[in-house]
């Protein structure tokens, strides 16, 4: 029997009678081969299509620790499907995921991905698995698996959903974090691309009711259409701050990448509890996006710095005298930074002055 | 302003309003620090709630190779929230990945989870964890990471997904694979412990279109009720290949997962194009479960083979003087196993015969 027959009850049932169609499956498939193929790096092992993917580990170091991450992209995923532009959610996700293990100071080696439908659109698997190559293309990290899903019942089409996981590496003795954190250190604040991956559900709701948006039409205060700026692609921070981590010196002491939570929800997980942090919001302007959002949804300010980045993407939280290379670095890279605060004694509290 | 004004138009919005609940997030959170201590293994870390979770590299191995698998457990989700029992999907997961990396050699490392929720409800995040946990604790693997994701929109309550994503590792002299088959090799089967996690969107359909069942009936021919029978955890064949594995003797050439496409779509990634395999469907009675599914969806038997295990859920292509010590040893560790086909001259086919 075919599909032709869903929805019908008598007769035989099979595999596509239910809802799943396996030559999408394969055709999608296909389509993936190629793009997996563009993020081969050096320690790739093994061919499209094996059970696992196999990566060799780097040579050279004396005391590798893996770093690992999971994520999704949250409801920017919605942004992406209402505007049926599939191909960036993928990047976002691979440079989500760098960011975080960045801030232990590794360095991504290769990634998965997880792609779940309730009904396989070949060319829109394509799409996002596209953005997911770009990203791993970026970030010199192998996309080495994943797992194409179709489950109906669960996603209403053309709804999907999309997770990732990345592994990378570090020598041992170069992990980043709040124990390395001291009285007197300076804050640089590495600036967002845009909302990143955090604060859409609430993002989404003002657009829709309170600005009373479509994906294209206009966003108050942009030369692009909402879609452009809800949907700009996630900054990696790799090459701003690479050179930095790979110098002879650690001024780096530790990061943190704001994701959900915001500075106050993420820069605490880079202290230890005998400093706090205080960020000056006055070194800043905060983009016309995030402005126009507070508005639009009468969202209080305090609200606002948990639900969004506010236009800082990372923190990094180095020695005084390193935070110029830092600066500098990252503007090298392309990426705008500046002394948004400073470290000084404490209980391990983040302060917004 | 609270949750209270959801839905209402007008006022000041917030992250909770836009239905988000960060309370919710952090309740769950301190659920699963104690799940995610219990999986602590030796290669582990750092603490709880870093950026990306830590992992040391085993020492004493001549060329590692890093072995990756990303994977769902398809619409057997849909099974699990429709029986109100959250903590065995995670458990499929992690032995479903586990058989995965097995399949190139590899032992498991370390695992993330991916857990996406329309509304985050913290007993059922912590219910789906520990079935992760568990699943961890039988493979020794540590569950070093995920992300709980709250995305109104997207999963309608009480709906939500897992994904999980698991790093292995072999040495690369041992990895396991097609080139290494020849004819006269011969194929063990490992019996599959139920559906594991293939063919749910088929079976769904069949309980309840045709059996018209719901999941708290007895299931037809079996002791258990439908949600018993359909929920079965997917068997790790871990303890039962470890040793054959861990020998001196090089006889398991390769392995295939029964999984999506079932022995046709699986066997096939284990040939080289050389040979053909053979499997005698008459050495193996196929359990009652498929055969009542079979019969109530009248399915033709070739699709039956194309969905499910059918009974068969790992098979071993191994030398044949190495056969016996596959069988002895997966019976030593409670697996029925038993000689199931041959490697023959051929063309990369599989045939049932």
């Amino acid at each position: 029997m075919s599909g032709s027959d869903r929805g019908e009850n008598s007769g035989a049932l099979d595999y596509r009678s239910a809802g799943v169609d396996i030559e999408a499956a394969d055709d999608a498939k296909g389509r993936l081969q190629r793009l997996v193929e563009s993020t081969r790096t050096a320690g790739m092992r093994g061919a499209f299509g094996g059970f696992g993917g196999m990566f060799r580990m780097p040579a050279g170091l004396t005391s590798p620790l893996l770093v690992a991450s999971a994520d999704g992209v949250g409801t920017k995923i919605k942004v992406a499907i209402e505007a049926e532009r599939h191909d960036t959610v993928g990047h976002d996700l691979v440079n989500h995921c760098t960011n975080d293990i960045l801030v232990q100071g590794a360095r991504p080696l290769f990634f998965l991905d997880y792609v779940a439908f309730g009904k396989l659109e070949p060319a829109v698997v394509e799409g996002v698995v596209s953005g997911v190559a770009a990203g791993c293309r970026e970030n010199a990290c192998a996309l080495i698996g994943g797992e194409t899903a179709e489950m109906p019942g669960l996603y209403t089409p053309p709804d999907y959903d999309l997770a990732g996981f990345i592994v990378g590496c570090v020598e041992e003795a170069r992990v980043l974090g709040s124990e390395r954190v001291r009285s007197g250190d300076v804050l640089v604040g590495l600036a967002s691309s845009g909302l990143h991956t955090n604060g859409y559900s609430l993002a989404r709701r003002i657009v829709a009711e309170r600005l009373r948006l479509g994906p294209h039409d206009r966003f108050p205060g942009e030369d692009g259409s909402v879609a452009d700026v809800l949907l700009r692609v996630h900054q990696s921070y790799l090459a701003a701050l690479t050179p930095v981590l790979d110098g002879a010196d650690d001024h780096v002491h530790a990061m943190a990448h704001i994701t959900g939570g915001g500075i106050p929800g993420n820069l605490n997980r880079a202290l230890p509890d005998s400093v706090d942090a205080v960020v000056e919001t006055s070194t800043w302007e905060v983009p016309n996006a995030f402005r126009v959002l507070e508005r639009a949804g009468a969202v209080p300010r305090d609200e606002m710095f948990r639900a969004f980045n506010m236009g800082v993407g990372m923190i990094v939280v180095t020695s005084a005298s390193g935070a110029d290379a830092v600066v500098a670095n990252a503007a090298a890279a392309g990426v705008n930074a500046w002394r948004l605060g400073r470290v000084q004694p404490g209980s391990g509290r983040v302060t917004l002055s």
